[in-house]
């Protein structure tokens, strides 16, 4: 019987999601609990490779174990043994031949600027502290270029592997709460940090760069765009499946309800 | 000319405020950075000793440095120095008698309790998470027998060296605001682990133990309250003086301004 989860972590102390070699990964960690309570057939699958250092309130994975377990025993049981910065919020079944990363039709990420005048620093892994003035309406205007179906090449990452370079971006949602401004982006998957550069550029463009997005994305180019945002206001917070329907409450999935509480 | 600072810390990675052979303290960083800027005559004075992992949102520190700075040059420079878990919210001028400890004649601390159903991954260092129902009425009604001129004993941990057991307590309030339950305290001084033995028993109380906060007091005796609640809760919000006026905003002091950003 094949199990998905939806986990949040703290990516602060860890090296990325992905297994690495001598490195500390929320995978080791979620296969490592997985396997003391109910042995692992094969490695887990997940539905987006986050960086170092990036959150996460909606990953996805899916595991298949030797042993036969009742949900709530996978769900206290991982709990109990997981870190206290890694925690799963629910466990479902799933059909056989689910795959996280394979049957995901959308993605979903957040990213969290805050714009206070005094430092942060309770906050200071979770956000990006811009001190400058930001025009929040030249950012919404440009962001709107985006929404589509568009070569993102001028929005991937050096390291970036992928073949094809064309991706649908759904949605990308800007909104002001209080001291924090909050961008959610949904799409059916992602180039190599194409989220923290699109953040950067948008930070460019809404600072008074005088550069232009529709321009940026025409180019193909990277050096045309922004830096990349840095890990840190990044939150991976879900991802959508025709398979199953999962459990993501926007109050939980939503990384300003970690600072809120929720249901505001 | 010597000069009085409110300081902000997130006390995670100190082994508290006080400096202590080979370990990392607030205090250690605040005078190297002073020390590197303008000179220092003597070591500074603070106004509250916080634990390891306690936090501060308005701890008060003055310094008599050895060479003339302007108070811009003092905060710009400090805030560049420290590590960006520590920041240095105002600088003021002091007269030259001012303490920060002797002449403080009431100080703030306020605990921060936590009571959603999900592990709070993002706050875990800054609130204690509860998971049992908490009775607010009754933590309220308890709370209201510890103000005033009292001996608290009871409350005091077994490393205290005060003298003295008797405190005035001015205030002790107490609030829900989303899933959070944050208590206020403004006494003229405590004793050792006095506010967390507070907080602890209160908890008690509140889920239920059948115990009686006057009895309690009135005992004068360790063992008759309750644990003493974990540090991560605890912030040090501020102190009152005759001799200055401080310019401590309740919606930067209040831990919970952190999370929801400030001016709700």
């Amino acid at each position: 019987m094949r199990f998905v989860g939806i986990c949040q972590y703290d990516g602060s102390n860890y090296s990325g999601f992905q297994s690495q070699k001598n490195a500390s990964s929320i995978q080791d960690h979620l296969e490592l609990a997985i396997s003391s309570i109910g042995g692992l057939e094969e490695r887990i699958n997940y539905a987006g490779r986050t960086d170092a250092g990036v959150h996460a309130t909606g990953q996805i994975f899916d595991f298949l174990p030797k042993d036969q377990r009742e949900i709530t025993q996978w769900l206290q049981g991982l709990n109990s043994k997981l870190p206290n910065d890694i925690s799963i919020s629910s466990i479902q079944k799933a059909p056989d031949d689910f795959h996280s990363r394979f049957d995901a039709t959308n993605r979903s990420y957040t990213y969290v600027i805050y714009t206070g005048k005094t430092q942060p620093i309770f906050l200071r892994d979770y956000i990006y502290w811009e001190k400058q003035e930001i025009d929040i309406k030249i950012m919404r205007a440009e962001a709107a270029h985006l929404i589509g179906k568009h070569n993102f090449n001028s929005f991937r990452g050096s390291k970036c592997t992928a073949k094809n370079p064309v991706r649908i971006l759904h949605s990308i949602d800007i909104e002001q709460r209080e001291n924090f401004i909050i961008i959610s982006l949904c799409a059916n998957a992602y180039l190599y940090n194409m989220v923290r550069i699109i953040v950067g550029t948008l930070l460019d463009i809404s600072k008074g760069s005088g550069k232009n997005m529709k321009t940026i994305l025409n180019a193909q180019d990277r050096k045309v765009a922004g830096k990349t945002a840095q890990a840190q206001g990044l939150f991976f917070t879900g991802a959508e499946y025709k398979k199953i329907n999962l459990d993501l409450q926007d109050d939980v999935t939503n990384p300003f309800s970690f600072f809120i509480g929720s249901r505001q």
